[in-house]
């Protein structure tokens, strides 16, 4: 039932491109769902794309455009004509997917493709959300929604149903408004359906419905229908009147990229990129952390070369420098993702800093006195060295126990500053951590090799 | 219109429950939504949480449960008798959240809570639901739908509709089956609402409706609903009956738990713990990687002891020991974290592995060279010593060109043996580079210096 895609199937498409043969590229690509038909123009080059694209319909088209990877579309629109865009696609889509299409486009490529839809109630739709931050509510929603007057009866609501359904491929919720255009509430297709046709909508729509102000943040928006498990959300001006809907399926991108932004951050990359995406994108992504490391690692030096005649002295000082500061790195990492997630899933609750650090503290004594203990019994039966033996595992522990806090303050911190937490896990926590963490382990070396 | 939770409303509340404060409590409740009710127990102790809640009436207690963090409700229902959370709560809940809430507790008191619920239907589904794995489409779906037969009208399946629908909060398909109970399609609302009460339902459904296995993996769940932006997947038996079906709800968790998994493991946490978790959970999670990390250090220990003699003799090699574990453990990281993103939103395609490498190794050229050419103008002005600035340049170069290699290669090779990507990043692949890289720069070391 569900469509997969392998490699043979692309080769053999390939191979029907090649030939030109439409009467066989159109039975395939009838067999398909628009989201299948995306995954498969990844596969191909642009040109190979086009030929499939121009012998599909209108509407399966339009969807294909839609489910398209941001930066495929933006290369594929280049190569199709102004007309055939506004005509073909952009009449047939959803206001909100319309907008999103288009919104890549440079001003004079919008105007000239909004030039050309008949339909003028869309193109003014289009213009309308084209006004929003791409990241809040009003760049979510969509125009399309039903909705009816809390004054009507069902039976008229039905008839307005029907007409204004045309356009909307799936509804969830009839809005109910007042004569301002005020919402009022919500009315379920279910209770409509139950309900006797005479039935004035006053009396059968729930009035507390939850909406979201147009500039409200999009991960906001994500974190009301996930907690209340919302399909549908309704989008209000700052007057209360309806301007729009959000559905659950624009809202689950946000999520996933949210938690992916999280992961990448923590993991080095700055911007938004995949796998796919091109060397020069991937290095613009990554270097500026590198760098951060880099001078990270000419400050360790430093740190290091101030104890340059303790190491002449006792060269195995050096051994356990990677142990160090690897370990401090881990505990940082450990701490700040928890905090990062815990904020970005909103489960911190209102457990003060201090006795988050408090619990946190504990759980880095029971880490730090296991490796410290293990460490300890390593070097006492393999390094004949007591001063080493003894600088190791205590300064790992003082290490692990700073790196606990580091990892713990230092994302509560920026989030209190309203700086995104997720900048202070990955090689910045773990930058601090390794230069701290030789600053202690050489200051204690340099204590115990002194008395000992 | 949105409930915010403050620690002032929070100090309220508590002060009302200390003075069992009935009334006010109640009407404090009133207000709020199930899902704010259940964030407010998480900030309360088991006992006021319990005092508020015998304050609930069933449809809401049953919601407020259901809401819940697993653990504060396992806790919560030890205190509460069996009996009422069967007749109260069980009874009232969808079967898949009645499963999800009783699936946590032992077998008897499963066996004690279903022998005391009244609705045979309910206690059957209920039943039903708990053989299925947690982490499968049987596990994620719940009984509750509307079934019509494909030979009825829409009049019958109206009538049908308003019989059935009671039990139900949300309806957005009504699935068509035929006389076996074999799933033949779907019937939108709108659908419905919009036909002449006399069409045969078999002659205005949509044939072709996706649906999955009982035993179709969660995230391949979340997968397809993601991808066609479906709210509702109806799930069949292996003859292809209609068994349940899963709503959007159920899977937004499962592509957030995903996204968070990964970062998890990434930052080397190995259980799904939460900021507010005990020491003991979180000791658990996190101990296991710092012992890898334990002993990747004595491993690197070991093998700088290898080259004390070298050390001995020039000191300042040492110095950029850390700037080369750490570059190496960033690089890593780096390609590893898109290579698992790139498997878990499945956005990989079919680009060959070598092909992927070839242009990870692009962009790790492009990085190592910046990299290397500002370390050594570094060095080159602040340290006299030609042989180091040369090994220190030299050894960046290749350890970032490693540790790309490594980072790119190890999770694709996890993935290809069907073993989680996400154990190759973090802790595990920043010690093997860290001493890997050690090794490099050592050899690289004791070459220069021989020869300059």
């Amino acid at each position: 039932m569900q469509f997969e895609l392998t490699r043979e199937y692309i080769d053999n498409l390939k191979e029907i491109i090649e030939e030109q043969n439409e009467a066989k590229a159109i039975a395939l690509m009838d067999e398909l769902h628009p989201a299948d038909i995306a995954e498969i123009y990844d596969e191909l080059s642009v040109d190979e794309a086009k030929f499939l694209y121009l012998l599909l319909d209108g509407d399966t088209a339009a969807d294909v455009l839609v489910e398209l990877e941001d930066d495929d579309r933006d290369r594929f629109l280049k190569v199709l004509p102004v007309e055939v865009i506004a005509k073909k696609f952009i009449d047939k889509m959803d206001s909100d997917d319309a907008a999103d299409v288009i919104g890549g486009l440079s001003d004079e490529q919008q105007e000239e493709i909004l030039s050309h839809i008949d339909d003028i109630e869309q193109a003014g739709d289009i213009v309308d959300l084209l006004h929003y931050d791409e990241d809040t509510a009003g760049g979510l929603m969509g125009k399309e929604l039903v909705m009816v007057n809390e004054n009507w009866t069902v039976l008229t609501c039905l008839r307005e149903l029907s007409r204004q359904a045309e356009d909307i491929d799936e509804i969830y919720y009839v809005y109910v408004v007042d004569d301002d255009g005020i919402l009022k509430g919500t009315l379920s297709l279910k209770e409509m359906v139950l309900s006797s046709t005479s039935a004035k909508i006053s009396n059968i729509y729930q009035p507390d419905a939850m909406s979201v102000h147009t500039d409200e943040n999009d991960e906001e928006v994500a974190r009301i229908m996930e907690k209340y498990d919302l399909v549908a959300l309704p989008v209000i001006d700052s007057i209360g009147r309806l301007m729009g809907r959000i559905t659950i399926d624009d809202v689950v991108d946000v999520i996933r990229d949210e938690a992916e932004k999280d992961y990448q951050m923590a993991s080095g990359i700055s911007e938004d990129v995949e796998a796919n995406d091109s060397i020069w994108l991937q290095t613009r992504a990554r270097l500026p952390w590198l760098l951060i490391g880099l001078v990270g690692g000419i400050l360790a030096a430093l740190v290091i070369s101030t104890h340059e005649e303790e190491l002449k002295l006792t060269t195995s000082l050096a051994f356990f420098i990677p142990l160090i500061t690897a370990m401090a790195g881990n505990v940082g990492v450990q701490s700040s993702a928890i905090i990062v997630q815990g904020i970005a899933s909103n489960s911190l609750g209102f457990e003060s800093t201090f006795s988050r650090l408090l619990r946190e503290l504990g759980g880095a004594f029971i880490n730090g006195l296991t490796c410290s203990a293990l460490l300890f019994l390593w070097n006492f039966f393999n390094e004949g060295d007591i001063a080493l033996t003894m600088t190791v595992s205590i300064a790992l522990f003082v290490v692990i126990i700073f790196a606990a806090i580091a990892g713990t303050i230092i994302p509560l911190m920026l989030h209190k500053a309203k700086v995104d937490p997720a900048l202070a896990t990955g090689p910045f926590i773990t930058t601090l951590n390794d230069i701290v963490g030789l600053f202690i382990y050489l200051a204690i070396g340099g204590y115990f090799y002194s008395v000992l």
